[in-house]
């Protein structure tokens, strides 16, 4: 990757990262902004601008190339609105739910985990400044300020430090009632109005509405698009061929009716997911491509640790975490690692990424096992991906509830043989003898074991036996009536339920948190943010910048524009009325990592300069070959090393700063 | 386009086109299925499986190139569910509905519209069935029979023929209460009863919902994404520098709670759209590059002649038609160009394709004119993008609505001087003689007419002059307090509330014309489906057939597969258990337009051949060369005469079919 090499060159942490700083550039430049913001708003929904829908379509388009075309998964585009049948079969409707608590006094709704953290964290801060140790982190310190100034600067005792240090560690393990427990037993009341909270109670987490003209036809937004997989499990298997392992996948647009929405993409209402479902046999969960991943390295806070009360990390290789149970299998392991390959792939920091295996009272209702890719930023560290193995749960109920068969029908290559006693009945001398109670018989019989079976062959052997109905009456049968046989059954065929291993990616959270680790401010200017965005997802790659608007260079604009869209490399032109280092200054904003400066040299000698965002060094070739190097930069085939062997430094008088 | 000149060679209507047979076809291969299926399905709710995903990815890609990429659109993506103060201010909630009737014993309700063209079809029919006219189209002759086989075969007075086919041909154009009178005088009954029916009501077709855990904030799923670009605009406008015209696009899902949904793509609860907004000064609606396309020819049905009964359509090129102005403005004869190329380019019939002008009742309540791009398919003429000239309208309700100017400031070239009479007041002689009447005379004086401050002017020079207050009161003003003088004034800006022209595609629609319009049969076996897809759109580009599935092919179709994608050519293979001429029919069926076989040959010279869907031609060549080849022809380099140039037919042993 050519940033990784820029990134020498530069000093990107002269300065402290700076969120308020961050966030006032994406708002300004419209890479998101609040949906509804002339109408006051609404928490938990944003709109994307062109810088953030480009970025997005980028990503998207990454994962489609890493993950659908790489192994040849089944794509998918499912409906939204689902029917509830749908939603009470998988165990939405039940349990896909939130614990809230309520203001005692002014009736605020709070998510209950929320409260418990942010008024612990906000004590546990207020101790740390008592104590003169290191000052609270600036979110945590924000938070506390903002909400519950009170629990400012108050020693507490060693004890309930550890006490309150364990239960954050814990906090997603706990139940509604065990959480109303703790805010009871700890005092926590709303830090807004200091009130009392109540009783937790489960707020179901999807949007409701109905559907045709009676209003009769409860439906919901789906929550994940998975539910549209397996619904789809039959037509897909027969697409497959009929064979397992395959995955399908899918991005598409999932709601959640959120409690408390946070402030900006990490928790909200509406958001774009990319997951996949890929389908194993469950008596083999080996991955044919895991040697390939075996020896990464990654780091890992596995259920044991952290219901210990800690959050220490391990760095282990993928390999050793399967052989050691530590990750269940090799599937899960093999997409772990493919989660991890593109994370870092379009620019997340692989220091700032870690997989936490959920603990037993966290995970979903339909999991078995599960890791979260969670990536630090300010906020914390944060789920982006989940990697679950669902087992056989959801293709289990919904073909229990609608009787349709959603299974995998194998061809044994070696039949299975087995032999086993069968009672033989001579069933007109069954109906002669007993009427209308033959059936009772027949059935006492054959619900025998092998072994009740060879203690009645023995007794008929004998003469004849004596079985006794559900009822208690006693029927005495002979070899006339049922003999006992030892016969041979060949099994050639073997049903069996696949289980999911379900990679599933929320792209604002993994696009907003790209943007924290890619922003920083050149050391000489604090106020200019750059966006070091690999070239890869960057929204433009390109721009181009006429010397001025002047018509003279207007040929050179569409010459150079034209080549680029027919290299396959989106460009766009700034000619606006402004110094072209106020305009590279703004287009680093935007993460634009390759400028091209048109002046009057390139109308006489058709030479253009290079500019590199991350070092801001420039140099110069000929139309063609500048074109040339740097479509081989955006498409990650050199990096700006090679660029700079290619093509001589400009070291021209035009000023661009 | 390779697929043209392949067309040549063979003939695509020996067999009637079975619509039937094509349904069965896109089920079965899972291009789309109904959603939900083993739940029993919901109507107009529709799952796309993986060939359908990728033709829709593709129709996406070669959109957002068409219009996004060539253009410099600015794309968004914005948020589905909308607070309902949005939809109320846009007129949505008051007036986005469809007039459903009920049956007035069952309940059963019907779309008024649809019953009435159901029915007046079915006796147009039966007319002319009686009178051994022409048999009825298909597709009204298998709705007649299903809904109405009581209308068979009964002759109509010449009269009564008339006025059906009058009210058919302007059926859009009728209010609610006009289709009730038009049931009670013509006797429309639901067919399926037998039945009288109720008034017609309006029924609104948002699906709606609440946002947030309190259920107090109601909320909709938009029926466009129009809002959302609307909302935005003065960041839009701002990231475009303050100027326009301009653009902004978005793809993506939107949702209509339709009364009936069709069976298929064509009309349904859940899709997704593509649409732009074009915001033009509304005193210079000219376009920069309608010369482009001022001479392209295209099929035109304007109001006027609906009006009249009639749906006779005029062939007219854009520019002619701009002139005499059938279409309103440049801007929109633009777009009107740019959607008929981009739906021939993904391989629509140009002779299936009209555009036809909304009648002033059947216009949306925002826009002032419309034009639909319809395309012809087996149930009639369908509208598969709308071209509208909404006007001010959104900007200025929301604009309104909200108190926010949504407005473009233009800085005027030449200053608009102006000289007007202006009072110009002595405060402190006002204050002293009039007191807290001062307000008021002011406000007297100051909301005259340029005629009557002169008339003041002439009295004031006369010594004095008398205003009346409102309630009355007399007051005498002298020069002393008040004189009137004549001043210039400078206009430097120009604020205006840009107009909007919006394309408006709704993708399932074009999707399911362009497989209608892409499917035949062989004239030697008429079950063979093949779907003459344009190689950018097909779903699979090439399909890679080892002979068997034995190891020995492995390397070459590891190394085939390998250099496509590099190339960035999306193949599959199938090495599945059955004759190579059985492979490829079964991706005949999925579009597939080029296949590569590899055989003991391919091991023993590496020589591939090349095979060609529509003509089933086979060439041979290296695998380097047929690499080449194939890459060229997949994105529209060359035809296939000129691949057969390059490479020599093949005439091998090896059978195919």
């Amino acid at each position: 990757m050519a940033t990784t090499d820029m990134a020498t060159t530069v000093n990107k942490t002269a300065h402290p990262f700076d969120k308020t700083r961050l966030d006032a550039t994406l708002n300004r430049r419209f890479f998101y902004a609040p949906a509804f913001e002339i109408y006051g708003g609404v928490a938990g929904l944003y709109d994307y601008g062109p810088p953030g829908s480009a970025l997005q379509a980028n990503i998207i388009d990454l994962w489609r190339k890493h993950f659908i075309i790489e192994e040849g998964m089944l794509e998918l585009d499912t409906t939204i609105m689902t029917p509830s049948a749908v939603f009470e079969t998988s165990g939405h409707v039940a349990r896909f739910a939130d614990w809230m608590v309520k203001d005692s006094k002014t009736g605020d709704v709070l998510r209950a985990d929320h409260l418990v953290k942010n008024v612990l964290e906000a004590r546990l801060a207020g101790d740390r400044e008592a104590r003169g140790l290191e000052a609270a982190p600036p979110s945590v310190d924000k938070k506390r300020k903002k909400k519950n100034a009170k629990a400012a600067a108050v020693k507490l005792d060693d004890g309930v430090v550890r006490e309150y240090e364990s239960i954050l560690a814990q906090l997603d393990n706990y139940s509604g009632p065990e959480i109303g427990e703790l805010c009871r037993k700890h005092d926590i009341r709303n830090p807004d109005t200091d009130n009392e909270v109540g009783e937790p109670q489960q707020f179901n987490l999807m949007f409701q509405s109905s559907i045709g003209p009676t209003g009769q036809h409860k439906g919901y937004l789906r929550p994940e698009t998975a539910q549209g997989h397996f619904l789809n499990f039959n037509r897909l298997l027969e697409y497959n061929n009929g064979r397992v392992p395959f995955a399908s996948a899918q991005i598409g647009r999932s709601f959640r009716n959120e409690i408390s929405p946070r402030a900006g993409l990490l928790r909200v209402r509406e958001f774009t997911m990319a997951e996949i479902e890929h389908y194993v046999d469950p008596e083999d969960k080996r991955h044919p491509r895991f040697k390939e991943v075996r020896d990464l390295s990654i780091v890992l806070l596995d259920r044991h640790i952290q219901e210990s009360g800690s959050s220490e990390t391990t760095t282990i290789t993928v390999g050793e975490a399967v052989d050691k149970g530590i990750i269940a299998n090799e599937t899960l392991g093999y997409f772990v690692a493919r989660i991890y390959l593109f994370l870092i792939n379009i620019g997340i920091n692989p220091k700032r990424l870690r997989f936490r295996q959920h603990m037993a009272n966290e995970m979903a209702h339909y999991a078995t096992d599960c890791w979260d890719a969670e990536i630090h930023n300010t906020t914390g560290w944060t789920e982006c991906v989940g990697c679950a193995d669902r087992a056989a749960y959801d293709l289990s109920v919904h073909s229990k509830k609608t009787g349709q068969p959603l299974v995998v029908r194998q061809a044994l290559k070696e039949p299975i043989v087995t032999e086993k006693e069968v009672p033989e009945w001579n069933k007109k001398n069954l109906g002669k003898l007993f009427k209308k109670d033959s059936a009772v018989i027949q059935q006492v019989v054959e619900s025998l074991d092998e072994a009740g079976l060879l203690k009645l062959k023995g007794e008929l052997a004998q003469g004849s036996t004596i079985v006794k109905s559900e009822d208690g009456r006693e029927f005495t049968l002979t070899p006339e009536v049922v003999t006992i046989e030892r016969k041979t059954f060949k099994q050639s065929i073997r049903d069996f339920t696949p289980n999911v291993i379900e990679p599933s990616f929320g792209l604002g959270r993994i696009l907003y948190t790209l943007l924290e680790h890619s922003f920083w401010s050149r050391e000489q200017d604090v106020d200019r943010g750059v966006l070091s965005l690999p070239p890869l997802v960057a929204p433009t790659k390109v721009l181009i910048v006429p010397l001025s608007a002047r018509e003279e260079f207007d040929p050179l604009v569409q010459e150079i524009s034209a080549k680029l869209r027919r290299a396959g490399v989106f460009s766009r032109v700034d000619d606006s009325n402004t110094s072209i280092g106020k305009r590279y200054a703004r287009n680093d904003e935007l993460g634009t990592p390759f400028g091209l400066t048109i002046d009057f040299a390139s109308v006489q000698n058709r030479t253009v300069t290079l500019r590199e965002r991350d070092t801001t060094d420039q140099r110069i070739g000929s139309i063609d070959e500048v074109i040339a190097t740097v479509t081989d930069l955006v498409f990650g085939n050199i990096d700006w090393a090679e660029a700079c062997r290619r093509l001589p430094a400009y070291d021209g008088v035009q000023a661009v700063d």
